[in-house]
């Protein structure tokens, strides 16, 4: 597998499906594009205005969805290049993103956001990096 | 296999970490014990006060997580048996359910509940068999 590249990063449209009692909404099927085989599935939490970064995942692929609120992803590449993606109840869609990717998100929605992450391996400190909000320069506000 | 009961459902705690931005909530991993295969991970939303009853399953294990809200799930045996599980924010933990099972669900957190299914098997509609709420005389209220 080559460097990955925030251009390799997917953006999938997921249906909502009006139900009487509360809705059903689509997240991901084992014969998606964007499946990469099951390690583990968690979700995060992120508070209104809470930002969560900067974290890198080396082997690790993520399947992100936000089924309740509005999150939005920010992705970095070297040369001061992001790429950013806004998912949940404005936009409900998933998004694929490979290993070796730097990212971070923050909250949109009062009080508090819901992020699922479907991900192809369990949790290994070892596999994660991270650094401090500030090593990069995004303004997020 | 042979036919399963209420006896066969599993309860497993999950754990909840409090972070700073936002809790991260375990789910489900590749060697829990209730992991039974990836098909399909999906939403539904249930209204508070709201029910969806009854549904039974012929060859779906489901793995089913509240991480919002909280949700009385209602599975039936013959003989007028039933076994009641309330989870989600007062009680996190997941619900595994093998097939073979008739079962229901309530919304009791307004203005409503967010409930997960990891299932071995993507939906499929020949693979469901639904009944109408009254068909048992199980009491919601």
């Amino acid at each position: 597998m080559g460097t990955m590249s925030i251009d390799d990063i997917q953006i999938t449209p997921l249906r909502r499906i009006e139900t009487i009692g509360g809705d059903v909404l689509h997240a991901l099927k084992q014969d998606d594009a964007g499946y990469a085989g099951f390690g583990e599935v968690y979700f995060s939490w992120i508070k209104c205005g809470a930002i969560k970064a900067w974290k890198r995942h080396t082997r690790m692929t993520m399947n992100l969805v936000v089924p309740f609120g509005q999150v939005r992803f920010v992705f970095h590449q070297s040369h001061a290049q992001y790429r950013i993606e806004e998912i949940g109840d404005a936009h409900y869609a998933r998004i694929t993103v490979p290993p070796g990717i730097w990212f971070g998100f923050k909250g949109l929605i009062t009080p508090q956001c819901l992020v699922m992450n479907f991900a192809n391996l369990p949790h290994e400190s070892n596999e994660v990096e991270r650094i401090k909000k500030s090593d990069f320069n995004y303004s997020w506000d």
